[in-house]
């Protein structure tokens, strides 16, 4: 077998077999199959296609190509959530602590941020102190112990897609089908939980633009993860704008804490309560979906969530001072106001226009390399369906640089669309595969 | 405009500007663009293709990476030759010094032979001491003084088909239309002549397998050659079995010599005829083509086009002795019978899979970097529509290495199909574009 053949293959419209596909994940990990032979294979796999079965196996491979951990341990049955991505998405951040504090373990790994869309362990270490390298044992035990973690991914969890990624990142390959679904299902899989919960988002602030590819994506990743022992849900959201109304990395985490003490927007209740329900019922613990609909606002409601999110931010070294007190926080040094020229109704705030001035501003990356500043951002007055006058203020830009910051505040005006006749919220859950 | 942009264009089906086709060529020859990013645009080239326009600024683009050589101070019109490829394919080697003879200026730069096709570089370096690499100064100053010169392309030709040439080889990137046409027609270019007659083959031997595509090919160079003032003519030739009887290095400078001494096989003659009687039009040396005809085969048989090689060979430091008496040419160890076991007509005899047997005796290489070995190949006896008794010798196998000789032995019996009914013979030339 050599990589020029399968290449070949795939650049006819040919179907990969098993051994085609084993050879080229093993190769290529390895360093024996060079990353332009890799490019010129992925560029034939986005444009051409693979099914099912190809996507499958190609899952399969790279899931096998690190550590799988064994969660086993902790529980029967092990939750696990991811979202496909998307601009100002901290649900993990305030769904995770309500699932722990419902006695269901919590091991969850994260990652970073690339793009328009941020990261969650970005975001978590906007607090000061807080760990997300920590060694899979010390990981477990720690969910053993106070039922919840939250870590950055292993450097050994699926070591061929996080090559692969990151090839398709600069050759312009992100947004396959089939690529994303084995990305996002190899470190699923690897990261050992049995049932899955998958924040499907749809959007202009997400990969799937429309509600039937997200459908298909779904069912493919249901599908990889039922044939890989692993129950997924998969529950399609709204990412037309962002989600809540901070886009930044402290600036969200602020924002996650304010949820925690039940004050919580709309449209993240929405996700949180909608997502939280099929968790509880993948753990076994109520298949109710209103009932755990709920348990969930009991629990912030009570404070139980927000004590288990000051537990989880103490055991892994953070300073929960700033929980308590998010003042503490260092703001940035320019805050600046976005001013409405118009009147009328928000018909739009495209989602990824506004990650992209944020990613500007310096809260984001654009190669893996980059630093990120933790404090910029944006926080948003005013979302779709809102009405506006004329001096409103929309937005404020949280920025380190003067100059920067006045470019984002013409940007962001330029991101909202706003009309004369009123316009109707969007749905926020658009369905559940 | 950056890498990712255009990747993305020529990814979804996009046709790329000037502007795109002139930032990849240029920044990846200087190595700002990165190997996996252009062998990614590349598999989209070859996927979702390239129009005409697109390919002639692919051209055009490759050809000023580096130096367009002047020829204007050799003669008003000077003629460059060259094939698309093809196994035993010796005509440039026959027919150059035919030209020249006639007085017409043959400034040649030649390649080397990659993957199952020879290079005319390679097989006149059978000629103990014949330098290829000679100063382009020098290579004008030698076409000036005897009429000809044959060497291999200078370094700072078309570098950046260099590249993309190298990159389409290991990546399954070979076979394209537009890459084609880009690569031969920006070196032919930078080459300098501004007449090109082209030696386009079909069949099995050749990357376009039929006629149809062949002509697609022949249109694109054309227009191409046109836009960059340059006239072009294609003869398209038959690849389906080899080109003559010898394959290998010096096997086959031992044929051309045989050739110019008068002892031409058909095909050979029908080949050299055409290509040189459209020579000599471009050249304004004879618009009658079958004059034309008739003044190449004078001029073998008077001696003039064998005394012109001889001093070409003596010109460039080659050992005339060898083009004298063939018999000092150093022969294979194992010199091995191919044996028919049937009886019949011959019905085909695949010029890839001769290629490629003939590689794998050592005559060609596989990668830029492998050596080859001057004295192995194959001389077949029969060839298409030859009647076969059981027990005639259809080749004879000139290896090194016993091992790999018998092995090709096998091969090459398989690589014939033998019939009961007889055969018409394959038609030559196949049409003029």
């Amino acid at each position: 077998m050599n990589i020029q053949d399968i290449i070949a293959n795939k650049r006819d419209g040919k179907k990969l077999n098993a051994d085609e596909i084993k050879y080229f994940v093993e190769e290529y990990t390895k360093g024996n199959i060079t990353d332009y032979q890799a490019a010129a294979l992925i560029m034939a796999i986005y444009i051409n296609g693979m099914d099912k079965d190809e996507t499958t196996l190609l899952t399969l491979e790279m899931a096998k190509s690190g550590d799988i951990l064994d969660l086993s341990t902790i529980s029967d049955n092990v939750v696990d959530k991811h979202s496909t991505g998307g601009v100002g998405d901290k649900i993990t951040i305030i769904l995770m602590p309500i699932i722990a504090s419902l006695g269901i373990p919590v091991a969850k790994m994260s990652g970073r941020g690339l793009g328009f869309t941020g990261g969650t362990i970005d975001k978590l270490e906007s607090i000061p102190g807080y760990r997300t390298e920590i060694k899979v044992e010390d990981f477990i035990k720690e969910v053993k112990k106070i039922g919840i973690s939250i870590i950055g991914q292993t450097a050994n969890l699926a070591p061929a897609d996080k090559k692969i990624y990151a090839l398709r990142d600069t050759i312009s390959c992100v947004g396959s089908m089939p690529l994303i679904a084995s990305s996002i299902m190899s470190k699923k899989i690897a990261a050992g939980a049995n049932k899955i919960v998958l924040d499907v988002t749809v959007g202009r602030g997400a990969f799937m633009k429309n509600k039937e590819d997200a459908i298909k994506l779904s069912n493919m990743m249901k599908s990889i993860g039922s044939l890989a022992n692993r129950e997924t849900v998969c529950v399609l959201t709204n990412m037309d704008e962002p989600v809540g109304y901070a886009i930044g990395n402290s600036l969200e985490i602020i924002e996650a804490i304010e949820c925690l003490k039940g004050n919580i927007p709309e449209d993240i209740k929405e996700i949180i309560t909608t997502i939280g329900s099929y968790i509880i019922k993948l753990a076994g613990k109520g298949d109710n979906l209103n009932d755990n609909k709920l348990k969930i606002l009991e629990n912030i409601n009570n404070g139980k969530a927000f004590d288990k999110f000051l537990e989880l931010v103490q055991n892994q070294g953070g300073n929960i001072e700033y929980v308590k007190n998010v003042e503490k926080f260092e703001k940035a040094k320019y805050i600046l106001p976005v001013t409405s020229k118009e009147e009328g109704y928000v018909y739009k705030l495209n989602a990824e226009k506004v990650g992209k001035i944020s990613v500007d501003l310096g809260a984001g990356r654009l190669r893996k390399e980059d630093s990120i500043d933790k404090a910029v951002g944006i926080v948003l007055n005013k979302k779709i369906a809102d009405k506006i006058n004329k001096g409103d203020i929309l937005a404020f830009i949280y920025a380190n640089n003067k100059q920067k910051g006045e470019k984002a505040v013409e940007e962001l005006l330029n991101a909202y669309e706003i009309v004369k006749e009123p316009v109707k919220k969007e749905e926020i859950i658009l369905g559940i595969v």
